[in-house]
């Protein structure tokens, strides 16, 4: 069989062919006018992508440095931080509070929970001494998205800072920035921005960036007050290629339009959900959002999501994600995120059928595609 | 003019093009066998470059992000750190221990200097309870190379541990991790590796590991434990693209040959070092080493070196560095590193003629390129 590589993880995420090449042009010297100018236009463009009028900054590391950035940039140790726990990427804000002697006020949730706007209401009321907010748009290993335009209008005009872990969130879901009002916003190259990893991106309003001057927490690498003194230029040696394929990839997405990449998102993940019904199987997330759909796996037989995810990559090329750690055979994971076709969504699925049935859960071969597709028809078609 | 671009800056360096397009190939998802077995080849192979047994630990970051990780993970806020200071590395270890509270217990020296042994051993007398040391083998700033085979005497086999910050000296300069005794070296992708800037490196020996597990520093995004904890994975996202690009130029470097890549340096260190005297110029360093040449700008008439590195970058596409900080207009630095042929060499010296001539400086034409031809030819031809 003829096998073709098709990424549907929650990132990395497929690159497109002409992003790629970019990234194989000459490396030039990151101190020259000529790059300057580069990384200029492409931070401005990003802004885009945000839906915001304040500086983005971009780190070279993965997403965690941003989230690192972040809470070393906004909190000293000693002072307390409200987290949203609902996932690992939730555990990952408290674990890197704890790590610099931040007190974490968790509102601790079930993995697949979503926090709402009157939990976070609740908990700044408790709190009042607490000033920053830690949520997760989209929590990557739940397939969760919060509501977080309602969320911002706990915090907008008030002197708490509104931060969200939009890592995988951003363009997949909407997300505008200044309007909602949210205060930073981070985000990782290898997800909705049509990249490989190695870049990270946060963007900064004036009202945080009051905050983060005053803020006396140890930070080097990631200290902000650093970013903002050399923008438009980096104050470390900048990840040239990986600029050069930003540039690239920002430029398509914003041909494509920042609407019409929330609406493919959007297609793609009714599409996959529809197809999920149709097999007999259930959404593991309450609220499930358009980044991924995370699954149940099969009880009945229990098919172990690291069995589907493992038959799924070897025989048939696609590589979708088990579920983490306490949840790794419990549930299963499609992306939606990055250059997708709808033709991808259809060999997911169709990928999905012949490895359920392969591991023995009952699958009528066709009906989870048939679904899919007609939901990508009438979104597409007419 | 016909003008081909030629980095001659230390760091960013030439890339071959079998590397740049390594890092054109599709994207795989990071926590497959497939990409871990990629990794853990190429981390072992690494070693090699080290010259160690040891690990070496591959993050997302700068150079800078992996200074801030031997830092970090060796030292702790209030304890004191002894830190060699001549130049804008030195200066930049300095500043990453003050801005986590540690103590530098300072050996400064004037840009240009060199530490010497004796020095380090004084300082080491006179703070027995000092137990890391920090060095930087090749200080980019000044050009500077340390006698780190006779520094490593004196800590080794001590509970002292030696740092060496070897981000542009590993490939340019003989350096035996384990056979000298060094505990932790540090480097970055963008110089001798012959790859682009968004990678760095961290090997630690035993001795080191050993007090990095103690260290209570806060950390998290460069937590070694967490690193040492997944390996041969990351903890992290890896920068994918990038470790292929790592792959394929190690293999390069392997075939090559660890003394041959610093007989290379060291051939092309040596033809420009003629060339700048045959120019009438000075170097700068009392110590240079072959990673780069650092030469005082011409002072009858006065050239400074932002006018000569723009003259050549702008008109001839040869990019040579100008000084640092309180150096800026008063030296210039060639670099020997990367991915450079002979030829290279005698085009930077060619264009160096052209470009100081032009702004003023007498030249002989010809008089530096037949003096670094001469040194090339003896070592090439015979």
């Amino acid at each position: 069989m003829v096998r073709r590589y098709l990424l549907l993880s929650p990132g990395p995420t497929p690159v497109p062919q002409e992003v790629l090449l970019e990234g194989a042009k000459e490396t030039i010297h990151h101190r020259t006018p000529e790059f300057v100018n580069i990384l200029k236009e492409t931070l401005e463009m990003t802004k885009y992508i945000f839906q915001t009028q304040y500086p983005v900054y971009v780190l070279s590391s993965s997403g965690t440095g941003a989230l690192e950035t972040a809470m070393v940039n906004l909190v000293n140790p000693g002072e307390k931080a409200i987290i949203v726990n609902a996932g690992k990427f939730g555990e990952r804000w408290v674990d890197i509070a704890k790590a610099y002697g931040i007190i974490p006020v968790e509102i601790k949730l079930p993995w697949g929970a979503a926090v709402t706007p009157e939990m976070i209401e609740k908990a700044m009321k408790e709190n009042p001494d607490v000033k920053v907010v830690f949520t997760t748009y989209s929590e990557t290993s739940t397939g969760t998205v919060i509501d977080l335009e309602n969320i911002a209008k706990l915090t907008k005009g008030t002197d708490v800072i509104l931060v969200t872990d939009a890592v995988s969130g951003l363009l997949a879901e909407p997300l505008k920035m200044d309007e909602w009002g949210i205060d930073v916003v981070v985000s990782g190259s290898q997800k909705g921005w049509m990249l490989p990893p190695g870049l990270a991106f946060i963007a900064v309003n004036d009202k945080a960036y009051a905050k983060i001057e005053k803020c006396t927490n140890s930070r080097y690498y990631f200290d902000l007050r650093k970013y903002k003194k050399s923008a438009p230029d980096n104050p470390w040696t900048t990840a040239v290629n990986l600029i050069y394929m930003l540039n690239k990839a920002v430029k398509m997405l914003k041909e494509e339009g920042i609407e019409n990449v929330w609406a493919r998102h959007k297609l793609y993940g009714e599409a996959t959900r529809a197809a999920i019904s149709a097999l007999g199987l259930e959404l593991f997330s309450e609220r499930p959002g358009n980044v991924l759909t995370a699954v149940k796996s099969p009880s009945v037989p229990y098919v172990p999501s690291s069995n589907l995810t493992k038959v799924m990559r070897d025989k048939y090329g696609v590589t979708i994600a088990a579920g983490q750690e306490p949840m790794k055979d419990e549930i299963f994971r499609i992306s939606h995120l990055g250059y997708l076709t709808p033709f991808d969504i259809i060999t997911g699925i169709t990928a999905l059928e012949f490895a359920l049935s392969e591991l023995g859960y009952k699958v009528e071969i066709g009906k989870g595609v048939k679904a899919a597709e007609e939901i990508l028809f009438k979104g597409l078609v007419g």
